[in-house]
């Protein structure tokens, strides 16, 4: 496999191939999510749904074809949309009279329905959430990062007033996915605004949550939208007030998507192939008894039974017995591509020690590598290595970042920190400035984070006094 | 609403949008699945998706878009499944090269990466499954049962030879859909073969569990499919056996869908609206506290402290206690025409007493009506009751059922039958026999039950001598 240090991206391209994540799918840009990238995507969404669910929001499930004219309701959103939508024009052996979109995001067929629900400032706050695939039709396809048809939940929300819609619109980003990202995920994630050109097409407001991945690039990991009454007025959202007044509703958006597992194999992965953190990792722990003929038959008996044993502390382990085709080095190979945070080893001698030998995908103390455990005391002590990996993970990912991270006020210093890394910054806001900088260095606004402390100064590229009253985090991005 | 004995269908079109269930798409045919509908399937599929884990299968994610030349490839395939394709033209603001098919189930495209992933006899079997949206354009669309973009999963798995693939087949038809429309759905079903003019685009047989609604047509609730080696030549699923040869795999596919909501509505409604079965029920129990002012407030707070309570038994419950504007009579008429299982009234009286009204959707004892029940034994009373309400809707369907089905021997008496039931009748087994028994009756045959005694006898249509060695059932299908 290419290093990561050669060429990060062909890394990350056959690595996601290698790994048995996904496939290339049979059209440009798609792709076959197998079993081994679905289970995280599962794991993944169940607790994502949980928190969901837990804040009040209900799923629901609406059509993923959407008329036309739907989506030339709200002039921004359309504009934003247009070239990257898949249109069927041909169904039931007939042209259509009218041609139907694959959605890309739900907004506006949600909005509608939104419009025939409410009434009532009673049937507010209305919290719904799907979990469905869209399709943007990508000129860059990459797999998990930007696919043409990916997976995602959508909350769509509508509120009474806009301090209720921001309220929401930060539930999403903080509780949800900031959480999400940062307790399975592993990675440490700067919650924070989009500045005006790299806002949702229709939002009055962005939030985004970025994450750095090992070659010093932003990853857009989740965003969250107040979409102000700009969709409340496309599609008639309003609802009668205490008072008996028609009012528009305040609604929001936000999605978090398969691009996450993209972070994750950038966040945590090396050269030897997959890292997964432990709360989103299929197999948390795999054995693999050692040994020929009987005395390998003995290991693979006692590896059942070891496997039992951690199963009942309820975690996910695999016992890899039954490929006697395979050596041991190639399975340990295997696993450390595929990213399994822990591998026991057991053979004959081991068995008559009453040991086993577990070795971390990375070692979370310098120096650290393969250590022996006694068998009997190996269940109960592997919830305590799991979180320990998973904590060791966010810690390296987090000081990773601050490593990659600086602030700068000079154009010189701008260029070379984001050549790398990302660089705080003064900007004036002006969409044109951010144009520029683009144009030269590839580099883009990530956002303006919440918990930066307010500051201000002449901006990094212009010159012209900073607008936001903060730094901006600018970066390359995927 | 109109009375299911006036007209079945405007009874089940109302109820379907009267409680929420749905609403109606923006395009023809498609329906947007409301939260209370969308639970009921989460239910099911929470259900199903443990049993096919169980069972060793893996999910995975297939791409929606299958070039139109991959379903070419199998010649009955593509003939049964072109009428109903819609076909993606153009994307990315062009015209594309090859048109895609929105996928109408996916064992083509599916097909092509088994191809790829099997290459030894250790590779078998190949244990898949995805939850999917899929999508077949309908002449005669309806809610639940038949919609133009539907929800389902799709089982496709690949094999060593016919009796391995066959043990799959009866696994999915027995084990996951028979037991999951028995225990969750409380739908008494038949399993049993299709004859060969029913069988699925490609298949070598098809297997169907068949239920009975209240009308006395039939409803396929899930089909399980022996494709023999077709889809493996099509697509060249081939593996190395032991010795090096070259080998055909042999294939199944299987799914089950939100058609199923369908069927409980249908199996368990009546004039008063939706009967839901607990374990598919999204509230299990509803508490409607009442009274006015501080007496309604004491009950609220009552009915909030039980429903607790209730919460801890593991039971989904809701407190209906912030519609202050609706009165209690509006309620009860509302949680019966959604199926609540069971309701309990909490007023001033009752709370003094220590007591609870409980009320059952249906009465599971002839004349049973409202009981009351001390507050302090209802939440471990409750599993108990629900259990023996799940009971009952699933014996109350059989012997519905029971007396809606007979074995006939003359034409009169088989025409007569079918009017408003099954008939259990001999067969030829001629595609051109069926299609005049549905040209002047409206019946198809809808199995050939598993279980049935072997018998054969002169075919009730043509009198010639009966195919199967056993009867098949016929009757009016959705």
């Amino acid at each position: 496999m290419t290093p990561q240090s050669e060429d990060f991206s062909a890394w990350y391209n056959e690595l996601v191939i290698q790994s048995q994540l996904v496939d290339r799918g049979p059209v440009r840009g798609t792709m076959v999510i197998r079993p081994y990238g679905y289970r995280i995507w599962e794991l993944l969404q169940a607790d994502l749904d949980r928190r969901i669910k837990e804040a009040g929001h209900d799923n629901a499930c609406f059509p993923m074809f959407i008329p036309e004219s739907y989506l030339k309701r709200e002039a921004e959103h359309v504009e934003g949309f247009s070239p990257e939508l898949a249109v069927v024009t041909i169904a039931g052996g007939k042209e259509l009279e009218e041609p139907l979109v694959v959605r890309p995001t739900s907004e506006t067929v949600i909005g509608e329905y939104m419009a025939k629900w409410i009434d009532s400032h009673r049937d507010l706050p209305l919290l719904l959430n799907q979990w469905a695939n869209v399709v943007r039709w990508e000129m860059r396809p990459r797999m998990f990062l930007r696919t043409t048809e990916f997976l995602w939940q959508e909350g769509h929300t509508a509120h009474l007033d806009e301090a209720d819609a921001m309220r929401e619109t930060m539930w999403a980003l903080q509780d949800a996915y900031a959480a999400v990202a940062r307790d399975l995920a592993a990675m440490p994630v700067v919650p924070g605004e989009k500045t005006p050109g790299e806002r949702f097409a229709g939002a009055v407001r962005t939030y985004t949550i970025e994450a750095m991945m090992r070659d010093g690039r932003a990853l857009q990991a989740g965003t969250s939208h107040y979409l102000g009454t700009n969709f409340a007025k496309a599609f008639e959202i309003q609802y009668q007030d205490e008072a008996g007044r028609l009012t528009l509703a305040h609604t929001t958006s936000w999605g978090m998507s398969t691009r996450m597992i993209g972070g994750v194999i950038m966040t945590h992965g090396d050269d030897k192939g997959l890292v997964l953190p432990p709360r989103l990792a299929p197999y948390q722990v795999v054995i693999v008894p050692i040994g020929r003929k009987e005395q390998g038959e003995e290991a693979a008996a006692e590896a059942r039974r070891l496997g039992q044993a951690i199963r009942s502390m309820g975690i996910r382990v695999h016992v890899d017995d039954n490929r006697p085709q395979l050596s041991p080095g190639f399975k340990f190979n295997e696993w450390e591509l595929r990213g399994v945070p822990v591998r026991i080893e057991l053979g004959k001698r081991d068995i008559d020690n009453g040991v086993a030998t577990l070795a971390r995908r990375l070692p979370t103390v310098e120096g650290q590598g393969k250590e022996q455990i006694p068998l009997d005391k190996l269940p109960e002590l592997l919830p305590g290595i799991l979180a320990e990996f998973q904590r060791f993970l966010y810690d390296r990912a987090e000081a990773f970042r601050e490593e990659h991270t600086a602030d700068v006020d000079t154009w010189d210093a701008f260029a070379a920190q984001v050549a790398g890394g990302w660089a705080r910054a003064f900007h004036c806001g002006r969409t044109a400035c951010e144009d520029e900088i683009k144009a030269e260095t590839a580099a883009t606004p990530r956002c303006i984070p919440l918990d930066a402390p307010q500051e201000s100064g002449a901006c990094v590229k212009c010159g012209q006094p900073s607008a936001y009253g903060k730094r901006v985090i600018f970066g390359k991005a995927y």
